[in-house]
């Protein structure tokens, strides 16, 4: 099944459904109204029905949505319900963060391989995963590797991601603060930290 | 002067025009049409039109907007002109990525304090920033540091935004992966990266 016209703003927003969804299974809570979901979450109730409403409506009025219903079907989704494995590019300090990472697994993520070109960090092993050389990155093709974390200094970024395409990566979470150019059918997600507090002196002043 | 009424959304897109407008800047381009913006950022053209029109017009038709105008405009909006000193707490791989990281500056946003409770890291110096007891983070008051990046273990998130309200901090930067709280007028982003990640399968198989 393929859900169309899914705007990009709700595809942004269902991962952290699902996260504040997943919270409540681990608490065995089995129904959620839009206004409790939303308190959690810090949003707005009428943007999660609208948000629901895109592809269909789960909610029982009086009892809410069935908690462990909507996760499944947020996964299916997302296609998280197949699992990815990812290879990571730079192993240096944030590299190591993103490996120890503990969010990763529970949308089904799994870090299988990282890369580095210092000699001094190949071989070694970071969180059960042994730092190898990024000139054999290639081999990502053989191993169902379908994601790339580009972790490197900025510039690096363009090269690597030049390197994770030809070994047929789909998509690329880049850390990189800054643009990469990729082939249109790859998707890249860029992590920009200071962006993020970027936002966040608008509503210090506002209160 | 205030703005009122500008969504969340078009908030959290603000600082994405930024920094394409900035990175323009630097090639010395001084005007630009929303399409080019569009192109650049990988965004609707009509999304930019939308966005800006919360706060005026400044386009002129052929022409497109004034590079200059804009990134000052924005930057008033968002309340970065003012600059913000931040400190980090918890000085592990993800804190010295934190501390290492370029882009801060471009945003007027200082790390200029950084607290751990690890013996092995008290008083080590991370990019000309020694690390200091965190047991002494009441000291922020006094330094004129109102921005907090928690960087802590899970485990610590809560206790650590607890001490950083307790200083006086407005604004906390969470990167543990979960839920903190803290008093309505404190502001709380939390920044999840496996989060980003999952909506990554979305677009890679409907290409």
């Amino acid at each position: 099944m393929r859900y169309h016209k899914i705007p990009d703003e709700t595809v942004r927003r269902l991962p952290i459904y699902l996260r504040g969804l997943l919270l409540l299974l681990e608490k065995a809570q089995e129904n959620i109204s839009s206004q409790n979901l939303a308190d959690i979450l810090g949003v707005n109730p009428w943007q999660i029905r609208k948000d629901f409403s895109y592809f269909g409506d789960f909610g029982v009025p009086g009892v809410g949505y069935d908690v462990k219903k909507l996760i499944k079907h947020i996964n299916k989704i997302l296609r998280l319900d197949v699992g990815h494995k990812a290879a990571l590019v730079g192993a240096g300090n944030l590299g190591s963060a993103v490996l120890a990472y503990p969010g990763f697994k529970i949308y089904g993520f799994d870090i299988t391989a990282a890369f580095d070109n210092d000699p001094q960090k190949i071989g070694r092993k970071i969180n059960k995963i042994v730092v190898e050389d990024v000139s054999n990155i290639g081999i990502l093709r053989m191993r169902n590797i379908d994601l790339g974390i580009i972790a490197v200094p900025i510039t690096a970024a363009q090269e690597t991601a030049d390197a994770l395409v030809k070994a047929g990566i789909k998509g690329i979470l880049n850390f990189s603060p800054c643009y990469i150019t990729v082939p249109k059918k790859v998707k890249v997600i860029t992590i920009d930290i200071a962006m993020d507090l970027a936002r966040m002196p608008y509503y210090m002043s506002s209160r």
